[in-house]
């Protein structure tokens, strides 16, 4: 049934042939509960188990040794002690084996020694070029070639897979896997792959997911992830499911401090910034796992990813307080439930009695449902009309029942999105799903599937927006090599070559050229002291602002000047900034990219000032961006209303400001490795079509090797 | 079963016979499903189906009207429509039937004639003293008695119910009546009443909460509410619960504005202020329904309220992948996950491999379950130690069931809460649930329903305190009578007789003497123009600070009293308010009692400042309040840290601070039904130990009637 891809981990996830190295003849076992289940689900490759101690195991003829095999399988299954692992697949790679699985746990999870057997594998491997998955692994299956090579008794405990499998499960964690496994089982969808990742120790969860990426047969991969590895190939791997429009679901552990530290012990790992992951998963349409149940809805509900969805969602009731309850939650949950257009609306009433309601929650009321002409007008109206993308039904068992026949002729007529919920006694839920409708029967489990789902549908333009800005060549030619460190002046005038907009400052050697200075800039000015050995101007007395006169601009300079010298007499000063002073602010931006371990580098925006860092409204994006991207996140931060004219306040010149925060992008992308933090702080935001500026700015030079 | 109540609902809700006007021989239809339930399920009291059209319906002879009865039963049951209803009453009453339910629709929630009905309906039971359930409504069960009034088939459709029932359900929608009970009853708990409010005509939420805090066969209950209209029965009952350790939960529609919007036109109802309903559930520990499994799960677990749980929680898994979900969870759901002491962790690593955890979670991996004594030992330390106070066992079914001896004899001998979960296979379950173990089967609903459970536990103590200064005398007399209006000098010498601190000021007749206060003050000064007329004075040019000098003070007098007479020519100016210049705040929190329409005067805190609003970050609790309790409220901010030494900050002096808005809070009170609102705004607090003062304050005096 597999098509074998030409990919690296083909002969790992669809194996034409698999050895078992420690089978065993008891199904309880590790090292024989794959091969029974091989033999019970008519794997149809050769098996090879490996025992001297057996003729024959579970009807497969047993082997002495590995190099006794009569051909090289394309897997050799490792079930032996953590010490033994690395001699013996110097062996199965001496036999011509390309990949292996090893069960064992005593790696890098169990301290010093098991780090020493772990390096120990991953020299081996690197050398050999050998696919190794694992150690500290539980196996795998491929459920449409059944080859299992996983010791997990769920596979016998979940209903028999009758159609083709089209749901991936990859996961970081065995336990995950077997649990996430029985529960989408038992909805009743069928799964092509169930991998889970152990250590992780050469193989690691991108290139698995990449690989499903390419597998005709996933079309949409359920993920629980502790950390990534390689957040390139994964933001690749992503972007593909995107393109090609396969869900991606990932539960990420490590949601809290607590939660953290038992992943830090659990896989020796260091959890991301979560922030940064939210982020990400947001920007790359990754569906944020938030329960095993859910993950499993969500996989149900890919198999309905053909029709037309969207966040703008109808509700169809018979009663007014279900309805309310639903809107409330889905409303929560970041959907719309827009009040439906007046048109709309009278058309709906024409049926529906007083006391029912067609606003939106529309309750048709419990009698409505015996005007079997009257049921086709509504859903025929919700299907055609523009101000909503989709539809959901909720309704008792057997009122869904009587509605059915309607609702099926519809979807055929129309691409729309029709969700049903009933209270779990439905007759005709198969007969609704076959038509292209979800059913579910609890109202809570449905929105938290449903929303992020409806969700994912919306943000599917953005998301190629985006794949497209970042397959474009940068903006910018990569910049010159940077001095070791940059004063304020510097940054700025080296930020202003990519469109970073500052105040015409000068440098000036003494108290007199600051005063021509600020003769020629217009009083009053501000005066910094310039060094770039003086992070912190403000508590190193270096700032004045204000000056008004020539005098008081005098002395200015020889208290700052003393200051500075006071607060660091090794800092080298590289003179005296004079500036206009910056008036007409309608609000202070911070503006930053950093270089994420994991994702590489990105842009965080909020408002300035130390509110922000309590309430964390800040938003987050992977580069490159572009003023449209800046635009968005400024619009998320719970602050917007403050360039948006809140209570009376000018509006802001939130067009300067995108520019401005797209220009720093950039620059911090011209500039790559070269640095590792570029920030402006603050960017000032003024009135409407005045601009923004920086009013300071900051690169963080990553010093050489 | 059921133990006649001496309250005004015992014949509406322990009924010894009904009646039922507009009785049919269909169970279909409404004026028969009740009949055919009370026969089904051997209801021992009396039953008079009305109708002129039979003689006999389901076994109970028919009578052809009311007056025809042998007599008067304690309840009737109207299946008649909305404009025959008070009719009918009245001839109930005359028969001398106490109390009747109405289901009819077509009042109050169907337009203009339908609120007529409902006003007439409302002037009868005025006049009788009847007691009168509905109208809209579908209609109680006590399944106590078996006495069934609700045409809702569910009753047919959940397991029978052979214990006695302890939880209650009560909703002010029928549809969610159903609903929730079904589950309810799916888990095997055993419901005594079924009641559902419809449009609380006569007889709202709160007298049905109240009879059922008296009802001694009612341990917990489950609420659905879209308004409430008796905010102070309900504080009573909820506290009267609370007291008896009887969990309530509740689910409060119309949490969003498009929820409102439904929930409005569905109950004609407004609903009322979110964020107090939330601050006052708190307060009363009411646990907030969030889902209708959710609730079920609480039904569940308040049949384990006599086990001592609370918030620190310990996680005992064979997973430190779902170690760490759970414990995520957990933590974001409110809970603690401590790492356990130090000698704790040792006794555990004992029997604990290398690979597994002890900190919590703790991880004793598969092995450890085939030691018994080592689980006895887990469990015993974990049960005696008093560094938690909840054990969660998260085990998939065979290991649990390994266990389970071991559980339940730790259990026999400790009063801890230990709640286990599995994946669904455990055998255990029934025996677990026996020993005082909830079993759950689901990772993400367990969370849902063992959080707030938890803290419920967790709260008691303090709800205690609350009821008890709640039933203390007030602090002061209340206040006498108040001027129509009152000036800032004025309402912080009112606010200054409770305690609330303030700045030395004078009120000046001109410049002169603004001169002489200043100078008795010292300068710097601040200088305000004082008018009850004018609420924003700086707006109105009408505040100058930090005034140094005679002459400057002279001249801000003249331009002070031009702008305010140019800003409102029409206000009476009381003088110039001289004031010093208040120096040395680390922070300015705004305070404030309103009076909510629902529960009366409460008491809201928040950081000063355009974005508290903006982040919505405010404090809300229902008076009386004392210092603890604002200290309690501050502490819960976003905004504590800049109290608390955020950053090198200095010390906030916190305890000044939550002197000073107590009193505000005495004030309010003393003030009672006089005030609207009482405000400080801005409270100024200094450093530790340098008090806090009202620099602002704001008495609005309800007109009078």
């Amino acid at each position: 049934m597999s098509i074998p891809l030409r990919h690296r981990l083909g002969p790992l996830l669809q194996p034409r042939s698999i050895a078992m190295v420690g089978a065993s003849n008891q199904a309880g076992r590790i090292g024989g509960m794959p091969l029974d289940l091989l033999r019970h689900f008519g794997y149809a490759g050769k098996v090879f188990p490996v025992n001297p101690k057996y003729q024959e195991v579970f009807g497969y003829v047993c082997y002495p040794d590995i190099e006794s095999l009569p051909e090289a399988p394309d897997l050799v299954v490792l079930a032996i002690g953590a010490e033994d692992v690395t001699a013996m697949l110097e062996r199965c790679h001496a036999k011509g084996i390309p990949a292996a699985i090893v069960y064992a746990a005593g790696f890098a999870e169990a301290g010093e020694s098991g780090e020493l057997l772990q390096r120990t594998l991953e020299d081996f491997v690197e050398r050999s070029g050998m696919v190794v998955a694992g150690p500290n692994c539980m196996g795998f299956a491929n459920l449409n070639l059944q080859a299992h090579t996983a010791f997990a008794s769920v596979f016998r405990n979940v209903p028999p897979q009758t159609q083709p499998g089209r749901v991936s499960v990859l996961t970081q964690s065995g336990n995950v896997c077997s649990a996430v496994f029985a529960l989408i089982r038992r909805l009743g969808v069928p799964v092509s792959h169930f991998i889970n990742t152990g250590n992780e120790a050469t193989l690691e969860f991108s290139e698995y997911l990449e690989f499903l990426a390419q597998d005709p047969e996933t079309d949409c991969v359920i993920g629980y992830v502790e950390q990534l590895r390689n957040g390139r190939r994964f933001i690749d791997a992503a972007l593909s499911l995107a393109a090609q429009g396969k869900p991606l679901v990932i539960y990420k552990a490590g949601e809290t401090e607590k939660g953290s530290e038992a992943v830090r012990s659990h896989t020796s790992a260091l959890a991301g910034d979560l922030a940064l992951y939210q982020a990400g998963f947001e920007q790359l349409n990754v569906i944020r796992g938030t329960d095993f149940a859910q993950m499993a809805d969500l996989a149900y509900l890919s198999g309905f990813r053909q029709r037309a969805g969207g966040r703008r969602v109808a509700i169809v009731t018979m009663s007014g307080a279900l309805g309310a309850i639903l809107a409330d939650k889905l409303i929560g949950a970041g959907l719309d439930v827009p009040t439906l257009p007046p048109a709309l609306q009278q058309a709906l009433r024409d049926g529906i009695p007083d006391y029912g309601m067609v606003s939106n929650p529309v309750d048709v009321t419990g009698n409505v449902v015996n005007q079997p002409d009257f049921v086709r007008t509504i859903f025929t109206a919700l299907a055609e009309s523009d101000a909503i993308d989709t539809v959901i039904v909720y309704a008792p068992g057997y009122l869904l029942d009587r509605m059915a026949d309607t609702l099926v002729d519809v979807c055929a007529r129309f691409p729309r999105l029709f969700v049903a919920i009933d209270t779990g006694a439905a007759q005709c839920r198969a007969r609704l799903a076959e038509a292209g409708v979800p059913v579910f029967d609890d109202l809570g489990r449905a929105t938290q599937a449903l929303a992020p789902y409806c969700l994912w549908l919306a943000r599917r333009p953005a998301v190629a927006r985006w794949a497209a800005l970042r397959a474009a060549p940068p903006r910018h030619d990569a910049a010159p090599a940077l001095p070791a460190r940059l004063n304020e002046h510097d940054t700025k005038a080296l930020l202003a070559r990519y469109g970073v907009p500052s105040l015409p400052e000068q440098v000036c050697a003494d108290a007199d050229a600051a005063v021509r200075a600020a003769e020629q800039i217009g009083w009053p000015v501000a005066l910094k002291i310039l060094s770039a050995d003086i992070a912190h101007k403000t508590e190193a007395g270096g700032v004045r602002l204000d000056i008004g006169d020539a005098a008081t601009l005098r002395t200015a300079c020889a208290e700052v000047l003393a200051a500075a010298q006071a607060y660091d007499p090794s800092a080298r000063i590289d003179g005296l900034l004079v500036q206009p002073m910056a008036r007409g602010g309608v609000a202070e931006l911070i503006a930053g990219v950093t270089h994420d371990p994991v994702f590489g580098p990105a842009l965080t925006v909020g408002l300035g000032g130390v509110l922000t860092e309590l309430y964390r409204d800040a938003s987050h994006r992977l580069l490159p961006v572009d003023a449209a991207m800046v635009g968005d996140m400024l619009r998320s931060l719970k602050a917007w209303p403050l360039l948006d004219g809140f209570r009376g306040r000018p509006l802001a010149d939130v067009d300067a400001a995108c520019a401005g925060i797209a220009a720093l992008s950039d620059a911090a992308t011209a500039l790559g490795g070269q640095a590792e933090d570029v920030e402006i702080n603050p960017l000032q935001v003024r009135g409407r079509g005045a601009g923004a500026v920086a009013l300071d700015a900051l690169v963080l030079v990553r010093p050489a090797l």
